[in-house]
């Protein structure tokens, strides 16, 4: 068995990782802690993960996390360089948090207002190549939840030179990507029955992971236009994007550079023709579900994708990208079966 | 007094229009109709309307709905023209389907599949030039819901040449826009806590409407790349919208250009700067509450919209263009505040 | 016109009252006030209140507050009794909060911790004898919203002595309820796509206030048990009430009972028999819509009643009963008609 | 491995049990079948059950169920019989529907309004004597989802004598309990952000299930009122139950009751003191989370229980059944942790 610690184990990506590794054959679920919610009873926080419910948080010590093979670090930005630091080289570090996604240590001081930290392992295994950088790593850098969905839904159509290099992206969340920090605006008096628009105008910072991730893709910079929506759910991102198609690109020519990328991809899937994604099938699963068709008049690819944004988007990534760095089948612990309806 | 009948009293659309007559201080209401629901009472099909709970509706005739000043049609599209033709020229006539919306008949036959009923006045009155020729009409088209908003948040940057003329919208709607059909998609189980899209790719029959408007406020052909979403909730629209911006446009000027659009208008108001419109601070009212930015880095407009599609997105931009036809205040009947939260 | 002043203009009750006193014909918006949020622009805090968009709130204090025909008070509870105090006699003070509902001073202070601050006449103008009791008073404490709905929904079976002095009521309440308290279980996460109960077993601070209006209207105690639901959505109370029913009392005996209730009251309505409320037909009205039935095999009286929480629950209620006491007609300012779907 | 097929795709229990099943280690998935949706394939109508997306449904005949080690029949009411006659005695049938539920056949058909096809096994494990019953039998009757949780939060109450015979239960359940039949009043736009109660009075057919099961643990009639609410979600089901004491109770009593009888009980959970259940803690889950306490003002025992009404209230109930059955491990495929939040 791999043993496995969590930092911050009383938010929502706290809980989802611990929601998975429950389920999880080859792991064992060691030292969990957290900041002010240390000494409480893991169920009074989180009631749903019943079999951990007599779980004592302990502090977020590199001492309690030390001494496991696997530790997930679910910490506020900026708080995660300081305690892998401290973790040995043999530990297999992954973070949920931002500090290690970005390769631009500009775009990163410009987007969070600190020093950067370094760069990791990027945990989106579908990416050209990623997979293959994930084995064996001791650093995963987990994507964040729009740039998930995003680049699923449009890397293939980079990656295969079908569009130019300016998309743009809305894409509607459920509020548990926002956490459970005590906002007036996320009060469920607010945001039942309402839809709202934030981060509007390139100041989301997932806008420059999005951005690091097409242009690896594309071979050439990738100018970004994203707006996200904070839709009235719980959990789950759609994601609209649309690019102007390369003279001569036919509709037949992008179904098959998706069906391609995805082929052979257990938990991406591209719909059959005519058939949209809608978030809540992918509901607690590891799916990323996808569809993509050309706008004639507009001249425009238009790809549409869903995700869990706690499970493919944060936890549920998390113990994939996982489970390739300690050469596991990478399948483990991970549904494909949507909580649906 | 001015008497107004309705013809599709049992839908969505219908129930709207009679939730704001019911408040209109100027209007006795007349003849409720409807097809299937003929017979029954209109409080068993719109119990929120408890002042006309007694009323019976009636047959959707041409003799029940004449003899009114005013008659409303909230009919499957395709039906209006048909009653219309028999009530006389002297009763206003305002149609909430799509019949007489576009000027195109080739696109109207493309997108509707049916021959091309003719061209009404538009009823939006913020367009410009659009509330001059409501003056006197007995003939209105009531706008679609998603061009309504779509046109409100981008014809101040197209009259204004600030933006070239290629714009991408998507927009989540509530599930009242897709009326009160019985269909596996729009039950409760299937919405809530899920977001999805629909007529992806330019086949949403509202695209050649926002394409007409914008043309209109541009002064040339406007290509318009339009992605609808399902949102988990029965009220609301919130549009965002993006185009490249011409060179040298500066984000003053786009703020300048929307204050100037709409510092007379008594529904639509530009938040102050920074702060996000929802959907919520519209619900039941006839307000459309915009924001407006520039992203530098995309070097787009950025402008995101939000109306009731039922409110000011059917019933109450339908009072409200009657109301100018009439030669009525303008706001009449119509609230300026939300529901919320 | 009558002069209004609010004290709590930036939470959920001081908004709805605004909402409704912006309608209002008869009255005239003075000073709003606040506590922590004193020096804001209103439409920073209430985006939906679009015309007062631009009033910034002031400090709370009899200085501000005095000086107007009416002032309501939407504070949180035991702050009203030291303002009202300040406030002349010839002024009308609306209390919203719960410090002047209760006659029995020790299940005041059971309830609320602290000193009873004195008995106001009672805001629910639909209980026997209360219309007549508010007309000219200067002193009004508004309901709360629980004992609002289970009062209508049950005051007329213990009035006709029907039912034993022994009530069961469960309640769903939106959860704007709660108010905008900054708290982790409401946040929209947590309460969208869960139901959950909250002040179980008597220990709910509308337990005594519901039992003080049985208990008049039956005239002997009436044991209540109540237990509270909170459910995902922002607005609206649905009360499911039973109690044994007397011997010999009949169906017919039960219908004839409410109908003679609320035959004359403009906002309370029985519904045609079979037809059962849903919270969504009061939504923004000052409706309560009711229906009544027996359950032969239990010998249960079973009403349900609904109501919009903050409108006939808070805010309509309130403006309601100023409406009487001010000698205005009574229906001023309110809607019955429900914003749905 | 154990040979499963299954008939009722399509509907909503049926894309639960295969949900469950996917996941489950034991058990291949054979034929599925359908109704009208014969022919068509699964991930047209479960497009969350990704690994079957292919699967084609054929038609509901026994000889397209038959050749299985088990059949589970997701089946209207009413159709169960004659299908199970035709399956073999070996072969384990699981049916979901309510033919085999009620003893009583009189009350089968005053609820049921046709002839009482017989009674099998009852499938609610956590029943006095009920999990010994499902041992090794072939007939397995799962229980309605209301008296799941309605009977997992008061037998203990009945079954140690503290209470009277005399119960009353309201319950919130989500949509999904309604099943996909296209009803207006069960469309998104009808009951989000709204409740409403339905079956009220004792006429809702799951009322004689709860009396049953109550009788089975008091020993002796029990008088049941049972007034379920539609609430604005898609899943799970809260239970409100309350009953007079018995004289010389006490709190205690009670906590101890409900401890002894779930000591042991791998899905069944009384939460820490002071801790009340929410329907989100359950989501996907086997589970039921159980409070209790004592309103001493009211003589009243108060029981509050959750579960999943599509998880622990149909499809994971029938999978736990059937575990029981095969002599498999009770809690294989199955989750006890809740898709929270």
């Amino acid at each position: 068995m791999v043993t496995a610690a969590l930092a911050g184990a009383s938010g929502y990506a706290g809980g989802e990782i611990l929601r998975l590794l429950i389920a999880h054959p080859e792991i064992e679920i060691g030292a969990l802690t957290a900041g002010s919610n240390a000494g409480q009873r893991l169920g009074a926080l989180q009631p749903h993960l019943v079999p951990l419910a007599d779980r004592v948080l302990q502090e977020t010590t590199a001492e309690v996390l030390g001494g496991h093979d696997v530790v997930f670090l679910a910490l506020p930005h900026g708080q995660s360089a300081a305690i892998a630091e401290q973790l040995g080289d043999d530990v297999l570090v992954v973070d949920c948090g931002a500090d290690f996604r970005l390769r631009d240590a500009a775009a990163w001081e410009r987007f969070y207002g600190s020093p950067h930290a370094g760069t990791w392992r990027y945990g989106l295994p579908e990416l050209p190549g990623a997979r293959e950088r994930l084995r064996g790593t001791k650093r995963i850098a987990v994507p964040g939840c729009y740039p998930t969905v995003s680049l699923l839904s449009t890397v293939p159509a980079f990656a295969a030179g079908l569009v130019e290099a300016d998309v743009v992206i809305a894409a509607a969340s459920g509020t548990s990507g926002a956490g459970k920090a005590l906002k007036t605006n996320l009060l469920g008096s607010e945001v039942m029955g309402s839809a709202s628009a934030y981060g509007v105008g390139g100041v989301h910072r997932h806008t420059p992971e999005i951005a690091q991730g097409l242009a690896a893709a594309a071979g050439e910079p990738v100018t970004v236009s994203f707006t996200p929506i904070l839709a009235p759910m719980s959990r789950g991102i759609l994601a609209t994007c649309t690019a102007k198609l390369r003279p001569g690109v036919t509709a037949a020519d992008v179904r098959a550079a998706y069906e391609k990328a995805y082929a052979d991809e257990p938990f991406v899937h591209l719909l059959a023709e005519g058939q949209w994604p809608a978030t809540q099938m992918t509901y607690g699963a590891n799916t990323a579900l996808l569809q993509v068709t050309v706008d004639e008049q507009a001249n425009r690819l238009v790809a549409v994708g869903v995700i869990d944004n706690l499970a493919k988007g944060t936890g549920g990534g998390a113990v994939q990208s996982m489970n390739i760095a300690l050469g596991l089948d990478e399948e483990l612990g991970l549904s494909k079966v949507g909580v649906a309806p």
